[in-house]
């Protein structure tokens, strides 16, 4: 005899984990089902590593190329149709509020963000109007709408933090020491403050117009953060950062922090507020969930250049970063940094197919990562 | 009544404890008296942010002025003249070696080292050949003997890092990524260890030369292998420096080993051999102490842009070190990294002057530093 239908178990919407994509699903820490899988997607894997964004990119400045959304909308469907990556990230940079309000920056080919005249007292405060996104930089909203509609994975939106654009806006180049951005902290901490307050604004107001126009996750990137010694985070950063993530935390969606060589602050960058913290490749993924809180996912965090590496060390590499995971489902795969120029795009193809087939985010191991 | 004298007592020598130079005593992690001191001295004390540096110091390369053993010792003795630290570094580079047996290797001024053809393949094994320091690297050794008769608190020499070493001769100049290094490391293993095993005959028989003319500690500079996941770094690094630390056990110096952005390897470098590990400013003293076996002692913190900032700022940040540090008696303070060259030589003064009245090394913490 067959049992007679049970309208409370056959009618019953999904839960909310199946529903959700599984890169949102890492975010939040959801444990998925056996079928369900790790997501995956690359820091600058819209960029010069593929043929078909040099091909469309044109040779003038990375923020000309910005401002048209059809191009940015289309450098940033890229990746996802040729990897199969589980989110698109906006193409766009971390200078172009600052640029887009008339600070004078720009990003010079093979070096970075350049400011022709760097930020250096208080009078430089005046030159740091409020963003007003649907004005000043209309164009990011528009690429973020033409990707909502085509996307057919989630979008994330990002924002420079405080203090790494502070870091370009005072240096007024990269830097290796952060000389002028230390001595500034230190030096004038009221005019500190007042800086990184008007960048904090700045971020909000980019991130809160990403987010309403579209984008279902935001990542801010602290990339420079690690610079800086723990308590000099905690006192000149941490509270800036903070209140970027606070002030946007009614919109409800997922918050990345990351940056660089930040493993002693991983735990103050999760306090900061953040739902996922992105780590680089020197903190072991096992070691770095001991410093974050229970609830806190984690993104990453493969080393860049050994995507440039033979086969099976990446993919050794890539079992590793599994196997240190353990299937904790608030994992999102990443690289440790961004996509190397030189990087062959078919590797990118093959890492995906990988931690699609062999991670596992219901706690298990797979059995070809667990024999590593 | 007076007590007789006591022989046993009044004759006997004095403990070694007291015998040894606080830098010495530091490094062996041995208690000192309430009267001992906490040893300090810095990264590139010598060097460009001395006025009378600048003043002998002359127009040309760096490698001109290692060549030149007076001028070398005298360089070596300013620092220790005007600050009163408790330990000399000789005044060279740690690309001197490859440089002495012809490799092709110089230092620009504002960059660093550059290599006229990098190291690229199989090939260019044949152009390192041993190092023979009495004749390669005579003048070092002349000043190391000068410096030996005339200075007053121990010379510490030094040498590269096979990896650090390694990384400079296949970039050919100063690097961000490592890519190439990176690349050879995990494309052409055997390659990478036959050049791994070159460089470290290279920095042992440097270091040999060194301590056997008169240096009383040595110091291996890693610098850059913070750049490496922990499972690179301890398969295609520590044994190498491993093999570095063993072949000049027998001399019993006192090795202290070195690399910035090193906090995830602070257990490994200690492994290596280290009877010292240093640390820079990332890594909070009482944190590193946790991951360094109990019989190491610890070289730092301070970050080195600190000393560019109000001296109440730096003042405080030295306090903090010390109080991290608790008053263990292996500890030696130094900057988390070299001086910088912008820095006023009268705060390195007000340093030194710090941490000898309120540094403690009996276990006790000055008042001052405790209430800080």
């Amino acid at each position: 005899m067959v049992n007679p239908p049970n309208p409370a178990i056959d009618a019953a919407p999904a839960p909310a984990s199946d529903a959700l994509p599984a890169f949102l699903r890492a975010c939040r820490g959801i444990a998925g089902g056996p079928e369900d899988r790790v997501p995956v997607w690359f820091m600058r894997q819209a960029g010069r590593s593929l043929p078909e964004y040099r091909e469309i990119r044109g040779a003038g400045s990375i923020l000309e190329a910005i401002a048209v959304p059809e191009l940015s909308a289309e450098i940033t469907l890229q990746p996802v149709r040729r990897y199969g990556v589980d989110a698109a990230i906006l193409y766009s940079d971390i200078v172009v509020p600052a640029a887009a309000i008339g600070f004078g920056v720009d990003v010079a080919p093979g070096i970075g963000p350049v400011v022709e005249r760097p930020f250096a007292s208080a009078a430089d405060l005046a030159r740091l109007r409020p963003l007003e996104p649907d004005v000043d930089t209309a164009y990011v909203l528009e690429t973020v709408r033409i990707l909502a509609r085509e996307l057919t994975v989630p979008l994330i939106g990002f924002a420079g933090a405080p203090f790494t654009v502070a870091s370009y806006l005072i240096e007024g180049r990269p830097s290796r020491t952060y000389t002028r951005t230390k001595a500034l902290m230190h030096g004038d901490p009221t005019l500190w403050h007042a800086l990184m307050e008007r960048l904090a604004e700045m971020a909000i107001a980019s991130l809160r117009s990403q987010i309403l126009n579209g984008a279902a996750a935001i990542q801010l990137f602290d990339s420079w953060a690690g610079a800086l010694a723990p308590p000099d985070y905690e006192h000149f950063v941490l509270p800036h950062s903070r209140r970027v993530f606070e002030a946007i935390a009614d919109l409800d969606v997922p918050r990345i922090h990351f940056g660089v060589g930040t493993g002693e602050l991983l735990g103050l960058m999760a306090a900061a507020g953040a739902d996922v913290v992105g780590v680089d490749w020197r903190v072991p993924l096992d070691v770095a969930r001991t410093r974050v809180p229970a609830g806190t996912a984690l993104q990453g965090n493969l080393d860049p250049v050994l995507c440039l590496a033979p086969w099976e060390v990446t993919e050794a590499a890539v079992r590793d970063v599994l196997r240190r995971n353990a299937g904790h489902p608030g994992h999102i795969f990443n690289l440790g940094h961004g996509v190397m120029p030189e990087t062959d795009p078919s590797v990118l193809e093959r890492v995906v197919e990988l931690v699609h087939r062999e991670g596992r985010c219901d706690g298990s191991v797979a059995p070809e990562v667990a024999a590593s």
